[in-house]
């Protein structure tokens, strides 16, 4: 398999467990088959499509490749029929997510490095493609975005970017190499959950904020 | 009138008839003046702005043409002054919306297949262009997505869109049988309100979800 | 300092301002460094991003440019350790924040003008990029976006815009004038908060508003 089919499969196989973290988050609020393939799409293809907008791959892939959409839909619906007992289906999201995390920044950086970008703003752009769909996944089903919450999850996709950015310029961005690049992102995400690892917050109380336009 | 300026008509009402439903929703939210013709743009304009992104019309159409900003403004205006009886304020944004959501995703299928983009894409971007707008609309105002409450929604674009790809390959799309396929989406999501049609939900209750980071 | 210098160090200085705002924000709801750091960057770069896609400009300088990221990311871990004491967090977010509005109304206005936008579509880009930030900002920590509060906030950037696009259709396009303009936005989004001017709502009282799905 060369580099190029390894990164497609890389690319579906993100698509798919976002798709099915998506679906199994819309699962848990009880939309209907039509919101859960909706929430499992736009997980499973939303920060693609905004990877693809900033390096100017138009339309992109998710719209001119329909292996994307049809993978994306099609994991999302067996969701729906087959998902998970109860009681797991949270795990079930947040290990998909770690997956999908690790995926999308290793396939996200390696695009953004090959579309010219330079190396700073490569690794913000593998970041965003792996947290985008998470993001619309939890804006549309009204949870706290999973990158604000107390554990690492951004960092994560950012050192593994970081990471492919340095063996790119090394040379080394080979297959084996890339896939040691996502499974730490993958384990890293993971342990964090498991250990609750936690970074500072800020020593204050929260102010008291009125929900009107407050006075200076 | 030529298919050109059949199509402009066609995106302007559009713009018109989503600009409507964005301002009421937004009066029914007691927003001012300036929220409501705000939010009306947001509304109008969209669903149009991520399509012409995504087909690389750049830039685009709601900001090269000032047709567009002006008939949203206006016609948002307008609502805030002529506003119907309180009422009827929820049922005219469903109205309105189910309008938009039939022209939107005619000329918004019709604009991807134009800019060479395949039909499944084609069909995706159709279908986005309808429902951003609505989407950008409900986010803004604190409403539940319309497109994940539980009727037909996006659903009635995504078919009306295949209608339109269909119509295309086959020669046929005309202003004629694009009408028919508006008015198809148009009475789809009415019919569809009014019955309170309902796909299968998951046999399951919702798990506890807490605010904070989940253990694994 | 030429012109291209003098916009590029405007430019910095409104994502700093708007890094700041997002920082402070993210402090006020408790979210560790690296919330705070996100938010942060999403409100100093959210709206530049926007502008740079709708202008073709890509990739955005967001990403080309690394000093952007780190202007934002630097300022925004600043305001982490050194915020400033509690009772004062909200006010200092909302005079950053029209610092940064009337810094990008004016970079973005010109920016557009010179990507060839007509005029009424580069207003509406300027005023998105100076409102941008500020709204991922209050999507993000779930405040009402300071675009629908009740005072003068899309307003004063629109007015800016218009002022901007003016001084360059006499050519006066300098930076004396422009820094003019820039300080009657920033003045107007201060006066209107102090003085909690306001515009005229709906003369209705809401209606009692289901969550679920409606009937016609």
């Amino acid at each position: 398999m060369n580099t190029s089919s390894a990164l497609l499969v890389a690319d579906l196989t993100g698509v798919a467990v976002f798709a099915a973290s998506g679906a199994s988050a819309a699962v848990a609020k009880r939309l209907d088959i039509f919101g859960v393939v909706f929430v499992g799409v736009v997980a499973a293809l939303g920060g693609g499509i905004f990877r693809d907008l900033v390096i100017d791959e138009v339309p992109p892939l998710a719209f001119a490749d329909w292996r994307y959409a049809a993978t994306a839909a099609a994991t999302a619906a067996a969701v729906f029929w087959l998902h998970p007992q109860l009681a797991r289906l949270r795990t079930t999201v947040l290990v998909l997510d770690a997956a999908g995390l690790a995926l999308f920044t290793v396939t996200g950086t390696l695009k953004a490095l090959d579309a010219q970008v330079p190396a700073v703003g490569a690794c913000m752009i593998g970041m965003i493609t792996a947290i985008g769909g998470g993001l619309g996944r939890d804006l549309l089903t009204g949870e706290i975005p999973v990158v604000l919450r107390r554990e690492i999850y951004a960092v994560a996709a950012l050192l593994g970017a970081v990471a492919v950015a340095l063996l790119e310029l090394a040379g080394q961005a080979t297959t084996g190499p890339l896939t040691a690049a996502a499974a730490g992102v993958f384990l890293l995400r993971l342990v964090s959950l498991r250990r609750r690892w936690s970074a500072p917050v800020p020593a204050l109380r929260p102010p008291r904020t009125g929900t009107r336009g407050p006075q200076l």
